[in-house]
């Protein structure tokens, strides 16, 4: 491996996952920028690196410049980024590769995991979906990317998004699930802890069968009795009862 | 550990993955009964028990009588048991301890587990949730739910119905959401495989921390331009799209 040297733009759970993963894969973080300074120190002394708040500090001398903030202030960042000739990837599921232009060298470097601050990654297995026209860019993220994880890949900008898209329900969708089985619960003064192993159970099948063959359930049984009986349950809460129908509906049709 | 003699009822998953569980925690299975005698026969081999396919076959010299057949063959397998004064115990989710009665001593045994043949499951884990109404059958119950399980619970037939509901949400409609992602993946050509490690880190997330805290994503961020955009690449499955906007909006609602 050959250590790169970074200046990582960002101070979110995505910054904070992914300079430490760097760090620990042996790669200098040279500078984080933050437009908060408290915020770019905090995760700066992290990682050994020189906050800096204002852009005009950014240091030309890094390898690689990784963008790691919100999707909507990539395109103020990649302005404010005077480093011509310098490789510059954003980590966004869904902006596409042309958001960094000349004489910036583009380039998407895209972990497709879930990042919670207090809650560690694993990043060996994180895949990380890279893209980037320059054959020579490409390659040099690449190798970036191999010293973190086992699972690199390219992908387009265009599949980019349909990753995103299914990400959203395969991950934030489900939270809401777990979410609103919590609720049901505690309402009734019961532990979400009871749900935990059947949680991670779940996600356990799919990663040894497909989800299509891993359905269990009332809708599944087509046990209209169940169904008919839960939605009566859920008659106080109109989201939950719609979704309710909505998911059994989709599961009939889907077999 | 007092081991227990059992007569297990059912030849599907639960039946399998609790026969098997229940041998290795040094119990002895007498009978399998199954109606269809093929089944009934592959179980009881594995679990050195004896199979049995008609119901006046069913030994009278069990400790415990176990049923685990669906839901609406329950009161039938229960009114075939000739057995007075024994321990029956269903592991239903959803039916009354009422489904079982005198002469027969009534009792629940419910793993809240989803069970899938070839899916291994880590007992140890699982709650068992238990009732009866008699104190010495619930005693004699929970010596053998505790040589299976370190959670062992109380739980009225109310709150079962409860947890049922919410095991719905938090599984078997968590599974159909992998499901719609594999669907959108495998449509572009796209593998499964890459939302794996997002699937297992958002069950791990809310095994640390609640999933309210644990929500990420565009709904959550409140981000418009994704979500029109999401909404727009689902327009040729109006089920797909339905349920993005319905769960997007309890997103929001819930904050």
């Amino acid at each position: 491996m050959i250590p790169s040297t970074i200046v990582l733009l960002g101070t979110g759970n995505v910054a904070m996952h992914l300079g430490n993963a760097l760090v620990n894969a042996g790669h200098r973080i040279l500078q984080v920028y933050g437009r908060n300074p408290e915020r770019a120190s905090a995760l700066a002394a992290q990682l050994q690196a020189d906050p800096v708040s204002s852009p005009g500090d950014i240091s030309g001398e890094a390898d690689i410049y990784l963008i790691a903030v919100r999707d909507e202030a990539v395109a103020e960042v990649v302005q404010q980024l005077n480093v011509p000739g310098k490789i510059v990837a954003h980590t966004s599921g869904t902006l596409p590769l042309s958001v960094i232009s000349s004489p910036l060298k583009a380039a998407v470097f895209y972990p497709l995991q879930t990042f919670t601050a207090d809650i560690p990654v694993r990043f060996a297995d994180v895949p990380l979906c890279l893209e980037a026209e320059d054959p020579v860019v490409f390659e040099k993220l690449k190798q970036l990317a191999l010293s973190l994880s086992k699972n690199v890949q390219a992908v387009s900008s265009e599949n980019r998004k349909i990753l995103h898209i299914a990400a959203v329900f395969a991950s934030n969708f489900t939270n809401h699930l777990y979410k609103i089985a919590a609720d049901l619960l505690e309402a009734k003064g019961l532990s979400f802890d009871l749900l935990k192993p059947l949680i991670r159970q779940t996600a356990e099948k799919v990663q040894h069968i497909h989800p299509a063959g891993a359905q269990t359930g009332p809708a599944k049984r087509e046990d209209r009795t169940i169904i008919r009986e839960h939605l009566s349950m859920l008659e106080a809460d109109p989201d939950m009862k719609q979704l309710y129908r909505l998911l059994s509906r989709s599961i009939q049709r889907k077999k």
